[in-house]
């Protein structure tokens, strides 16, 4: 059991507390923190003053004021002058973004490599690359505070090891270690459903929801939880493998050894092999089928029908497990999802249990493909929140 | 996000984290208090002096002083004077028990009836018997701090109203409030299979694990998930249905409305059928057929045979989706795991994640049929652990 809390340690839990809250929700005044946090008026000012000095927070006079009496001031994050570096691998490209306290993404460089992987050697390169230009396009005035990478991998967090990912064809990779001697800075590694899910969960479709399931088409399935507000990790933090959920026993093998996981039946091969397609996967040929069905092209409505009822199958068994409030399809799930959304709807509405369907709701990612990116800044902001001023005084 | 705590709040905290650590662990002494709490000697002396001013813990010497200095005083609960009414609804039996601090069942009263359900009325009447039964017997000195039931049915926690329980027949019940009006104190409802896992993780095999899933056998298939420490709730408090996750489409009908349900593959009925026998479920039923089994019987061993493949899909289904560190098998689950566990293992093998399954432990619950009934006593003590002292003063 934890440890009974110093002065100091409220201290700085309020002082995370407050800088989150700005990070999360935008420009805020005074008055809005006192009444939020819980916390009176001279100690929010002796917060925010704190805050101010250490150049995270801007605090100003209000631009309407209203005319009714001397207004509070606004608390404002530092967009400019405080970020976070983020990268992210995607099965066919790499992105990096520069992203500023308050979740703006202020720079972005991203490769595509539609006909294959990248090599885990060629895409530490490109990352910091990617990096160090988006460093240097700071100027010498901005600070950098955390780096963080989402992978479509499994994760060992601590040692920054990429454990296992199927779909890029890397395994026991120490690919944050590496990155980190790359960039010079240490780089935090997330799975990128688990990111797509924080992602929305902090500033997406899916903000202000406390319990929310985020599942990401790919060439495989992916996705992440949130379970009371926090991310659901499982005892090595390798939960949400959803793709691998058995939804049809008699099904067609998947890489992972297994038989009828959810992925045979919804992803990107399935939906081209059910649309009666060959060809390379990926968004494009995804975007294709869908094209082709709003055409009229039956092959395509009825690829399309039937990995939606697969969709629906495997929702309705999250949704009964987990009791989500929100279900977020994100990746090419995007555009999957509304070509779908009758027969999945239809699906859930007879498989899911009613207590659960009855304030559940369906709804495509936000962030879009930058999901997992924006998880991965929020990752990288973390340990800012834990002790602002540390950040400050190195 | 919460306000920052006052000195009060945190010696409220304090107090109810010292007595739930006694609670749970049992008899610990001063020294070990001050060492696992982070506190100094001084603020534990005060913290136990004013549990045990209020009744709540008594303080003595150690039996074995080991001639090393002067002993620490052990703190210990006090059982007999400070306890929980726990009750239980089974589909065929009801239970009720007066549960000490601590956790020890002081007295205990059951009533079976094999051939088919309670009325609503009937069992609200009989538990209240129970209920004044078991408090006539703790005697004047002793004082009841709450009361929790389990249910076989999803729940609405605030308003006590059970939702839904197929397996009783019963649905939209205001069972919390009829049962405290029948007992005179209020009664929290909890769903069995949530407060089994709260059980067997607070003292039961689970204790000690972090991420956990506890699956109920009955009539139907209930479960509980603990979740980096914490019941896993869902939106509506109706997680972890886990009988209602669909493992097999083109399976047999399932009285919630969809097909192929956990529970249509390894329920009561779906075992007794796959191992060619009639006649009515329960727990003699089960056991009939498991040792049957042990006899030699082949339909039996194929009956187990066949369930205990699907057991191990959804035991992998929900390894890959949560990735806890154990599996719980509970009521008569904790019969047919033991008859199935070459099969159950070998599937889950085959079908659960590498990484997911290393570090996996498959158990058969402690607590047995008691593991709920441990669970609502948990459930009963968790306000005295937010504000110990409220509790005396009145």
């Amino acid at each position: 059991m934890r440890a009974a809390p110093t002065q100091e340690d409220i201290r700085r839990q309020n002082l995370g507390a407050l800088l989150r809250r700005v990070h999360v929700f935008g420009p805020v005044s005074r008055a809005q923190l006192t009444a939020g946090m819980g916390l009176n008026r001279s100690t929010i000012g002796a917060l925010t003053t704190d805050l101010t000095e250490a150049g995270l927070v801007l605090e100003e006079q209000p631009r309407d004021t209203g005319g009714r009496g001397r207004p509070s001031l606004v608390v404002r994050a530092r967009s400019q002058r405080v970020y976070v570096l983020a990268f992210g691998v995607g099965v066919d490209r790499l992105v990096a973004a520069r992203v500023g306290l308050g979740g703006v993404v202020l720079d972005r460089r991203e490769i595509e490599r539609p006909d294959g992987h990248f090599t885990v050697e060629d895409a530490v390169d490109r990352l910091a690359g990617f990096g160090a230009r988006l460093t240097e396009a700071a100027g010498a005035g901005a600070r950098c505070v955390g780096a963080a990478a989402a992978v479509p991998a499994m994760v060992d967090r601590e040692a920054g090891v990429l454990h296992y990912g199927p779909n890029i064809g890397w395994r026991s990779v120490p690919f944050g270690p590496m990155l980190a001697d790359a960039i010079g800075r240490r780089v935090i590694l997330g799975n990128d459903g688990e990111l797509g899910a924080l992602g929305e969960h902090t500033r997406g479709v899916a903000a202000g929801y406390d319990d929310v399931v985020y599942i990401h088409g790919d060439v495989g399935i992916g996705g992440g939880v949130i379970a009371a507000g926090r991310p659901l990790g499982g005892a090595d933090g390798f939960a949400a493998e959803i793709g691998h959920m058995v939804v049809n026993p008699d099904g067609r093998a998947c890489p992972c050894g297994s038989h009828g996981c959810w992925e045979t039946e919804i992803g990107e091969a399935a939906l081209l092999r059910a649309a009666g397609r060959a060809g390379p996967l990926g968004r494009d040929a995804v975007h294709a089928v869908v094209d082709a069905a709003a055409r009229g092209d039956k092959d395509a409505e009825e690829g399309l029908r039937r990995v939606g009822n697969w969709i629906g199958i495997g929702v309705a068994n999250l949704v009964n497990l987990l009791n989500p409030r929100m279900v977020v399809f994100g990746g090419t799930l995007r555009m999957v999802y509304p070509a779908t959304a009758a027969q999945v709807r239809s699906r859930v509405n007879r498989t899911a249990l009613p207590s659960h369907r009855e304030h559940l709701r369906l709804r495509t990612s936000a962030l879009a493909d930058d999901a997992p990116l924006h998880g991965a800044a929020e990752l990288a902001f973390a340990a800012l929140f834990e002790n602002p001023l540390e950040f400050t005084a190195s």
